[in-house]
């Protein structure tokens, strides 16, 4: 037996997420159903992160455990996995690890990116994957107003009300808000792990300041009073994308896969 | 009444082509319509180009014959009219113009630009818009194919067999084959009018040079043999996209919609 960590893209619109649900088209489902055609066993996938409906990777990270046999030789799995997967999902590398590697435990940190359109025009080609506003934001504002949020905090407010996690502590390790031409801005968020709907909780705080709805100032005072009603909207999952994720033992990525990313 | 010009973006994927078709979504059928909810009027529109279905274009023109009253004015026009767009049309421009312009006669050129995407890995993010293949293409070998291609022929051999046109004859202004990326290439051909099918056919056919199928030196055969059977398939709609027409009245573009094109 040999636990293999499988590198894949996916565009979100057409799964009701990654987590695997009866009678839905999720990611983990489809992950699974290429792996039982491929090696002719149903064998579970971990990922490192439960992408939430519509939300897009650019780089998921996957384990399984693979026999050596009868299956086909691992020099071979990423070739005949390829063929099994539909073009909404791609398979960007696969690895041999330790047996104790976790896509999820394993995982240093992750980037997330939160993808606006603003103003009247948009481009047909990237509105799948970019949430459409139709006035212009104030980017100074936003900037400013994530500066608090960097760091170790107790992000209640900034979590599903709902959520199971018990404890609400994370750690940002770094957020940025990025004008990158006329129309478009990111947040970019980077840290261990994340709160359920943590990232799209920013991000629609965000947009509220930049929409002068909130003043950067106010950021600081969500954050202390621990409570999801004081925040923002969570803001549409399309504009969502599961960025990289960064392991211990990474220091030199596969150049194939580093220059195929978009 | 006068007569606009308007510039369009879309994404084909769920558009089966631009011409108006009985019970089907179809560009020219989302535009009269959202005209008519804008204006209160059903009126023609004229397009410069009828996409096939599945055919994207990155700038598409129309023109349409619109009262002064009671309808809104000019300069609101594309402002009311994006608000009745689905997201996958964009409106880029209107420009009130002379009462005898029409987009398809007044057109000097157009250019086509079809997209290919090589190899095992592809973008999850762009493979609505490129045909994948598998292998990798002899670049230089289609580069070679394309030059018998330039200038004024008869392209019976490059046009779908039951096209109604009675000549064949077209010409073609530039074609080029670029390779972008790695894994990325496209052939992009520029002309005042095509034949029906003729910029997939002509891809299709440069794609047989690239996979070794036929020599670059055959192209110069396929065209004198004024036989659409001896050249390559139609390759598949989703790789095509209209990318840009030029009017004489153009030399300098409104700035902004320049900048929003992808």
């Amino acid at each position: 037996m040999a636990r293999v960590k499988i590198t894949v893209s996916y565009d979100g619109t057409d799964f009701h997420g990654f987590a695997r649900q009866p009678e839905l088209r999720t990611v983990q489902g489809v992950l699974e159903e290429a792996i039982w055609r491929t090696c002719g066993k149903r064998i579970e996938v971990f990922g490192a992160s439960r992408t939430d409906a519509g939300v897009h990777a650019r780089r998921q990270v996957i384990h399984v455990d693979l026999d050596e046999s009868p299956g086909i030789p691992h020099e071979q799995l990423a070739y005949a996995l390829r063929r099994q997967f539909p073009q909404d999902i791609t398979l960007l590398s696969t690895h041999v690890v330790a047996a104790d590697f976790h896509a999820r435990h394993n995982a240093l940190r992750k980037t997330y990116r939160y993808t606006v359109c603003m103003g009247q025009i948009w481009d047909v080609f990237r509105v799948r994957y970019e949430h459409r506003i139709h006035t212009f934001l104030d980017i100074d504002a936003m900037a400013e107003a994530a500066i608090p949020l960097l760091g170790t905090h107790d992000f209640t407010s900034f979590c599903y009300a709902h959520a199971q996690q018990e404890s609400k502590i994370r750690t940002i390790e770094d957020i940025r808000v990025v004008q990158c031409d006329k129309t478009t801005v990111f947040v970019e968020v980077t840290g261990k792990a994340f709160l359920h709907n943590m990232i799209r909780i920013l991000a629609g705080t965000l947009l509220e300041v930049g929409k002068g709805r909130l003043q950067p100032r106010d950021v600081e005072g969500i954050l202390a009073q621990k409570d999801r009603r004081v925040a923002g909207p969570t803001a549409p999952p399309h504009g969502l994308t599961l960025w990289d994720i960064v392991y211990a033992d990474e220091r030199i990525r596969d150049v194939h896969e580093a220059e195929s990313l978009p």
